[in-house]
C-alpha cells in the first residue's frame, strides 16, 4: 500500500488519533528495564495493544537520538515491528541545503522506511525539494506549532499582512502538485485553525498539542467536522504512553485511546 | 579549555576556516573502500593533514544519518580523533518543543560532545533554550542561508519593514545573555553581510557557501576585516574534502586550506 492511502484508509475508518512514540527510557514503567532494550519492549507492547485503534505512529527522533546508537536501533527495530498497513511519521524536522536535505530524505525513506517526514521550512523551497522527490510519500511542513515561542516568528506580521505561517501554508499548497505535502498545526491554537483553515486547501493537517500541552480534541474535532473535513490527524503522545505506569500500561494506552476515538465519533 | 575559548584561540591564531567534514562514501577517493569503515579513515586522514591550519571541524549530520547506524558510529569515532583543543560544530539544524529540544541537545553534546550546533530558529525562543541552558557551549542560529531558497522565506519583509533573517538576528541578540550565542550567514549574501554586520553584536558568524555553492571568501573576509571584526568562521566542505581524489588526497587538502590562510592573512 502506498504512503497517503494507509493514511486515506485510516480516515476511511474513522480513526484520526496518532500514537506519539515518544519513548523516554525514564519514564517508561521499570519493570521494563530487565529487558535488554526496555525502550523497544515498551514500543512493542504499545503496538501490540493500539495497532487495531491508532490512524498512525509518530516517532519523536530526539527520543531516539538522545540514546545514541542504541536509541537508534530501537528506533529501526520498532518501525519494523508496526504493521505494513499502518502509516508511519519521521517526527525528524529537518530541512537543510538541498545535497544534504537529499542524505535526509535517504535516511528517513530508505534507510527506516518511514511513509513520512515532519519539515524546517524556513530555508525554503530547494531545502524541501529533495524530499518531496519521493513521490509516494508524504510531508509536513511546520506551519503553526504548538509551543508558546510560536508567537517569536511564526505568528509575525508580514508587509502583505498576512501572518507568516499563512505563507508557510501558502507555498505549500503551490509546491503540492502530487497532493502528498501536509501541515503541522498546533492542536493548542484553536482560534487560528477555525480562522486558516478554509486555506488548506488539500493539505494533510497534523495537529500536535493535544494532551501535555493544553489543546482539547474536542475543539480540534468540531472545528474540522464542521468543515466536513476528515484530513487531519491528532497527535497524542505523553498522555497516552504513559497512561499507565505497571505491567498494565500498554490496555491503560489502549483503553485511552479507545476515549479519544470516542470523542472523535460523536463529532464526525 | 571551554568551546567558546577554543574559537577565540583560533581566531587568535588568524585561523577562520572550518574544514566541513561532509563526507559522502559515494565521493571519497575509491581506495579507502578496502578498509572496514572508509568514511572515517578518510574524515581521519583529512583532519591529520589539517589539525595544525583548520580553526574548527563541522559536521552535518545528514551524510553520516543517510548511513544508519554505521553513519552514526563514524561520526562518534571522528569526533573523538578531532583534538580536544579544535573547535566543532555539529551541524544538525535542530529546533522542536521544548522537551524534544532538550533530547536533541542531550545528543549532540553529552553523547557526542561537540562545542556547538546550528540551530532553526522558526519555533522560537523556547524551542531553542534547552540548548541555550548548556551554557559553555555555542549556539548557531540559521539567519540567512546560503541557498536561493533563502527567498521563500529569510527574506520575506515583516510588517515593521524588517526582513524576517534581521529579525531573527535581532532576537538572536537579545538572547545572547551568556555571550554564546552566533548566527548562520551565507556566505553567498555579501551585500546583505554589507548591509548588516553592524547589528552582529558579539555573535559569532558563521559562513557556510564558499567553495561548491559560489561563494567569494574574498570578498567576505573584506567585509569583516572592514569592520575590524575577526568574529567569523567560514565554513568550506566540498572544496576543500575533495581537492584529491587519489591517494594524495588529504594533502591536497591541506595545501588547499593552506591556500584559503593566505587569502585572510592579506586582509586581516
Amino acid at each position: 500500500m502506498k504512503s497517503k492511502e494507509k493514511l486515506i484508509s485510516a480516515f476511511d475508518k474513522g480513526l484520526h488519533v496518532c500514537v506519539g512514540l515518544d519513548s523516554d527510557i525514564n519514564k517508561i514503567p521499570k519493570h521494563l528495564l530487565a529487558f535488554d532494550d526496555p525502550v523497544f519492549e515498551f514500543n512493542k507492547a504499545i503496538i501490540e495493544a493500539t495497532k487495531d485503534f491508532s490512524a498512525a505512529y509518530k516517532l519523536n527522533f530526539a527520543f531516539y537520538e538522545s540514546e545514541g546508537i542504541g536509541g537508534l536501533s530501537a528506533m529501526e527495530k520498532t518501525l519494523k515491528y508496526i504493521p505494513e498497513n499502518i502509516f508511519t511519521i519521521a517526527d525528524a524536522k529537518r530541512g537543510d541545503i538541498g545535497n544534504s536535505s537529499a542524505m535526509y530524505a535517504k535516511s528517513v525513506f530508505e534507510h527506516f522506511g518511514f511513509d513520512s517526514v515532519t519539515l524546517h521550512p524556513l530555508m525554503g523551497g530547494d531545502s524541501l525539494s529533495p524530499f518531496f522527490e519521493y513521490e509516494d510519500k508524504v510531508h509536513f511542513i511546520l506551519a503553526l506549532t504548538s509551543n508558546p515561542g510560536s508567537a517569536d516568528f511564526e505568528k509575525l506580521k508580514l508587509s502583505n499582512k498576512k501572518y507568516l505561517f499563512q505563507e508557510v501554508i501558502k507555498k505549500t499548497n503551490d509546491w503540492n502538485e502530487n497532493v502528498n505535502l501536509g501541515i503541522v498545526f498546533g492542536a493548542t491554537n484553536s482560534d487560528e485553525l477555525r480562522e486558516n483553515i478554509d486555506s488548506f486547501e488539500d493539505l494533510f493537517v497534523l495537529l500536535p498539542g493535544v494532551g501535555a500541552q493544553g489543546g482539547s480534541l474536542e475543539e480540534i474535532v468540531k472545528i474540522f467536522s464542521e468543515k466536513k473535513s476528515r484530513n487531519f490527524l491528532v497527535n497524542i503522545s505523553r498522555a497516552l504512553i504513559y497512561a499507565g505506569s505497571d505491567k498494565y500500561f500498554s490496555q491503560a494506552c489502549r483503553d485511552k485511546l479507545i476515549d479519544y476515538n470516542e470523542i472523535i465519533y460523536k463529532f464526525l
